[in-house]
């Protein structure tokens, strides 16, 4: 039991905000609209860390730089919690047509991509539309080639197009292996017409041959397409210097402000620290430490304590599979129940344009009356069956109520695990926006006098 | 003497050119808008070719390509000749920042640079906002060091803002190697916001040490200057394995339609063939091949063919130097007074938003008349000191009327010299537009009945 039985007695009541709280959320609106802190914290991280992938140096340099931030900032309690992770580096990569129209290709190994033997491979390639189409081939016309998946992304602005293509990321290269393909060439997952490829992990299954796997730029997809409509026979080659590392140890960086009344009741609000290592990880997820820090910084900044504890996740390698996620979950199973509400912000510097939730349908009222305060900042109310982000999808089916701030993602996957995430992407009147909204959700939900649970049940993903 | 004195006696007529022309003129811009054979051409080179440096293998597929193309569209003469040229190759090239904030750089090797020596260097950065604050500054400051030119490119429909920017490129490590620089760093001659670096020539002088020369991406020199805003000493490492392979021969590709009265006399239209290696080439320039050679296409499907001879010049090696311009500047000596007007399409795909022409005075009407035509395609009348374009440039100084079909330039400098410079980034109305305005060129032209010399002498650049 997380809630007090008086907590659900007033939950039905219509004033879930006291007067208190609403004076102080009026102004922090207004500091947070006249804040750059968040614009600056992302200025700070990929400037002086830069890129930070999951067990690399740049990691380590990152999970420094955010206990010192915390801790500069003023946190009541700042901590670290070990997550245990691969460590898996890029190294050399190139790929080429070689036959009939000899010309570099820009690509980039997927994470979790095994090296090709060395010296490379060639071989000639076969092209499908869509995963679908690779797994309805005969696997004599597959056998022996590289298999080139070309699924275009639509743009969309809660970024919709990403996941009808972003299976064939995660197990095109099973798929493709399973028919005796020698290796994976995917088309960006990606709405850029730049000629930047986009990383993101991909998954081996036991069992099955564990082929290269790499991302081609957008244009460099539809040069392939040109070329096959001239001539059936395009040989590629691919040579990958993918390393595999081994396990290594990565830290959730933690910082709470302790609430005076209600201590043991925890707000969380998270974001990644960790990246793909080409950019900077400006957008993903340099803005959301930025948004979420500055928040809490706000509130820091009043004479007056949240009720509840407020708790600013930094979480380890939510790029190569939510492994912060899991550990975070784990760590602090016995803690669940006090888990008050999560949200995430990983999805660019904003800005939030809806305010969704999973809470008990009880609850909504408070959230109606948190939204009249978000609506000048341009935020519509939403639907109640967000998942509150990635890192913080892994708490509903363990009962946690969790928010969705959504971002306004139309340009995100343009940037998105490209060299081209970086700190000019950061539109600063988006992320203000966004810290503003983080700031005056975590203020209302630390002091809400609402109970929140059970949250309906999860749907099938 | 190239003109006879008839031309000179109707020059200050109204009626340069004959109700016939005008009547042809008015059958080929109603084909040319509805001809896509630009588009296709670039399409051609782009896929079947790809990059085509001066000197590598691209580039003497380029010629095969180019010499196939003419022949098989049905010009009446198609040559080659020879241009020699040093072969340099980009190589392997890798930059990053050391100490205090350890990260990789987007580079790319200036053209002509010279390799770093095996293993590479690593210096201290200095900063310098321009070229001229690099040349006032004391060499003890530079001493030792990598030097840093910050120079930010201005937008401008007419790339007036490459002029001041790209000095820097091209004498900046002499000036730098002069204080006794190590290296440099310039931020990239381009006006995008993403992380291409942007390549183009540079040159030595003797008596000054060959330090190795790169350009950063836009982002990148934003991302040293804030670094050297927290900490004035910054260590980058370079590491260059650029080639200088010495002189090979490349090849001006010509294809001629000849005239059917004034056959000695030469209406010249040009474009160049070779690129920089990291791209395609599509907006530099094979748009310009795509337009000039659609252009003389869509003549040669006339019944009628033009009065003086319509020569098509796709140079060699214009990117390292205008090597293929004075080549054929040289080889054509003595038939310079023969060349009626010459124009190049060097400057994406256009639109063409304006004529601009370097003649005899008394033959502006010819060339007022020649804008009434082209204005329903949108192209304005604009001035009489034009030179043509970068090859064509070095005929005005030996008196040859050159005409400046000037194109909108506003996003070419995102793209010139990048990775990014691929087929995908033709606009083709655009291209439609540019080809069109082309073939009314060539046909009013070669079909005036005018004197364009002698031209106005050339200032000084
Ligand atoms: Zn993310
Ligand atoms: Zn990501
Ligand atoms: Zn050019
Ligand atoms: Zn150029």
């Amino acid at each position: 039991m997380g809630m007090t039985s008086l907590l659900l007695s007033t939950a039905a009541s219509a004033t879930p905000y006291s007067q208190a709280t609403l004076t102080h959320a009026e102004r922090l609106h207004q500091h947070a609209l006249t804040s750059d802190s968040a614009l600056q914290t992302v200025e700070s991280l990929t400037t002086e860390v830069g890129p930070r992938l999951a067990g690399s140096e740049g990691d380590a340099r990152a999970v420094a730089w955010a206990q010192a931030k915390l801790q500069q900032m003023g946190f009541d309690r700042v901590y670290l919690e070990p997550v245990e992770i691969p460590h898996w580096e890029r190294g050399y990569a190139d790929a080429r047509v070689t036959l009939p129209f000899p010309q570099p290709l820009v690509i980039t190994a997927l994470g979790n991509s095994v090296a090709t033997p060395e010296g490379g491979i060639e071989a000639s390639i076969i092209r499908f539309p869509t995963l679908a189409d690779l797994q309805a081939a005969a696997p004599e016309q597959v056998s022996g080639k590289l298999v080139f998946i070309d699924h275009k992304m639509e743009r969309d602005k809660e970024g919709r197009g990403y996941g009808p293509v972003v299976k064939a990321r995660g197990v095109g290269a099973v798929e493709a292996a399973k028919k005796g393909a020698v290796g994976l060439l995917l088309r960006s997952v990606s709405t850029s017409s730049h000629r930047f490829a986009h990383t993101g992990v991909m998954r081996y299954i036991d069992g099955v041959a564990r082929i290269p796997a790499v991302a081609i730029s957008p244009p460099d997809a539809d040069q392939l397409t040109r070329m096959l409509a001239r001539d059936s026979d395009i040989r590629v080659k691919l040579d990958l210097e993918a390393m595999d590392h081994g396990t290594t140890t990565s830290y959730n960086v933690i910082g709470e402000i302790t609430g005076d009344r209600k201590a043991e009741e925890i707000v969380l609000i998270g974001a990644h620290l960790d990246t793909w290592d080409e950019g900077t990880g400006a957008l993903d997820d340099g803005a959301g430490v930025g948004i979420v820090t500055a928040a809490a910084g706000h509130i820091l900044a009043l004479e007056q304590r949240p009720q509840r504890t407020l708790r600013v996740v930094l979480y380890a390698a939510e790029e190569i599979g939510l492994l912060g996620a899991r550990a975070y979950r784990d760590a602090h199973k016995g803690e669940l129940d006090k888990h008050f509400i999560a949200a995430e912000a990983d999805f660019g510097a904003g800005p939030i344009f809806r305010l969704d939730s999973r809470v008990n349908e009880r609850a909504l009222p408070a959230f109606d009356q948190m939204h009249a305060l978000l609506a000048p900042l341009g935020v519509e109310r939403g639907h109640n069956h967000s998942w509150g982000g990635p890192d913080v999808s892994v708490l509903p089916p363990l009962g946690v109520p969790v928010a969705g701030l959504s971002m306004d993602g139309t340009d995100y996957f343009d940037y998105h695990h490209t060299p081209d995430d970086t700190f000019d992407k950061i539109d600063p009147d988006a992320i203000r926006q966004s810290a503003a909204v983080y700031t005056l959700f975590a203020w209302l939900m630390a002091n809400a006098e609402v109970d929140l649970r059970p949250i309906p049940l999860p749907e099938e993903r």
